[in-house]
């Protein structure tokens, strides 16, 4: 047993979720995560990051676009234009089935987090999928000149233009974390914490601020490494250098570092981000972190799990 | 201006509907259709005979299944079992549509003849569609030995096997007509209301258990025509037949003719069930009622209403 919990986002997280799952023992992965973008259209719940990794996770995933489903159809959408309903976020045909059964079970009372492994296990994925929590969390971004948008309205209609003044993250003060969850963190078998290569502000945040987050991160006995989405100062995909920028932080992995602070063992960046390595106050791996092919995605998940192996030991 | 008003079920009426459309002036028939088949599926609000009306009225529906639309795909559903999901009642990916976008609309308050209407405009109808209420009425079947069962349990998931001891119309004695239909039957340009061949005991008796619409029909001052559904002794789909016989009534025209009573001033009925028409109490007009093509469609309807016209000046 060497079982590995991972933080994550979209589609960057889920990557090196992958790669974890296929480097460990069948079923040894946790994947926590973030709802902070989770929302309601057109009467369904929507949890976009947790359906990224179910499609990751089981080879799902449409591998161009970062969201959806690999070979959606769009039969749904187009009627639903000419009835002139809503179309600025799409939803594939394959992809309604997710949200109208997750709807209907929420709405009939059911934990998200049951609903998730529920799903996870239809998806035949051996691991565990987990909500960050089951409680309501909502990333807002506070613009300029547009004022608080939530997150989707950002992300989604507004294409991440407005320029970013801060971030709040509506509920997590009062959120509780899955009891499934307080289970893998006190489990002794358990090796390591991966914060995956996700967004900061807009995916590992929301479950930062959720106290019980904070507090087993602070006090984790396995080491807790982070991944850098970074590579030569640009995120692979979405907002986050414009967001530092916006911050008023220097887009670079060391801002990054900086931002989980204390509560990181060890940072795993990209090496053309290798120059700020010493500005980094926690030890550092630097390897290459594009994750384009699963060859990719399976040598960095080692090398996070040997570079976690190294603090065995050395009381983290 | 020669406004019709046809009431109607699923298939069957909805095809007499198509052939009144093509026969009168473009926006002069109101078809206001059976609500009591309406139910929750998967957190959905379905209106199965308000849809199967709005395709047929806007060439969408399907030929060959009498439900549904035309041309539907089905990776929704394939989805949806997959996840385990309730997988009796089948919807395509296009339908979909229609029944995320009523729900959302009704959750938000607004009444479902208006969100018809908008359906019905976008769908390019010109005549008005209308539910015969706003209010929730729910037909239910009361069998021998599976006790009430909810219509589309009965319909769709136990195939109209069980024995049928009796029909029940909950909500029907408090539910009211919606404003738009009350302004449609005080039309001084209504020339005549037709009751199209759909099941009396399934798709129009829920109408006649609302009091002001049994009312509007008593009191009508333009003829009220009735077709029947059976050729030949049988209805052309559903279990019509089968319901008389378990109800101990003569499976045929006459006893159709009986249930509508004194509501109708005349009968429309096939060839093969001519030998019935000395016993229906009210005028009756024998012709060929099959609807298998859009001429037949139009010149039933158009003999439909010449025998409507025939009761012009009578004192109806």
């Amino acid at each position: 047993m060497t079982q590995v919990l991972a933080l994550s986002g979209g589609i960057g997280g889920a990557r090196l979720a992958l790669g974890l799952q296929h480097t460990l023992p069948p079923g040894e992965l946790t994947v926590v995560v973030n709802t902070g973008d989770d929302f309601e259209h057109l009467g369904l719940s929507i949890s976009p990051d947790i359906d990224t990794v179910l499609y990751t996770l089981s080879g799902q995933e449409n591998p161009d676009r970062g969201w959806g489903r690999g070979g959606d159809s769009w039969h749904f959408m187009a009627e639903i234009e000419r009835l002139g309903g809503e179309r600025w976020f799409r939803l594939g045909d394959k992809e309604l089935a997710v949200h109208i059964e997750r709807t209907r079970r929420l709405n009939a009372g059911e934990k998200l987090s049951r609903i998730t492994a529920d799903f996870a296990g239809h998806f035949g994925i051996l691991g565990k999928v987990v909500p960050m929590t089951n409680d309501m969390v909502r990333t807002m971004v506070v613009t300029e000149g547009e004022g608080t948008l939530d997150f989707q309205q950002y992300f989604v209609a507004r294409r991440c233009e407005p320029v970013v003044k801060g971030m709040a993250y509506a509920g997590a003060a009062d959120a509780q974390m899955p009891p499934v969850l307080q289970e893998v963190l006190t489990d002794p078998s358990l090796q390591a914490i991966v914060i995956c290569p996700s967004n900061p502000w807009l995916s590992i945040a929301p479950m930062l601020e959720i106290p019980a987050w904070r507090e087993a991160l602070q006090e984790a006995t396995v080491p807790v490494i982070a991944v850098s989405p970074l590579l030569n100062g640009h995120a692979v995909r979405g907002p986050a250098t414009k967001i530092m920028s916006e911050l008023g932080l220097e887009p670079s992995s060391a801002s990054i570092a900086q931002f989980y602070g204390n509560l990181i063992d060890g940072f795993v960046l990209d090496r053309s981000e290798a120059h700020v390595a010493p500005e980094i106050g926690v030890a550092t791996h630097v390897t290459a972190t594009s994750m384009k092919t699963p060859a990719d995605r399976q040598r960095l998940a080692g090398e996070v799990l040997e570079f976690a192996g190294s603090f065995r030991g050395v009381g983290v």
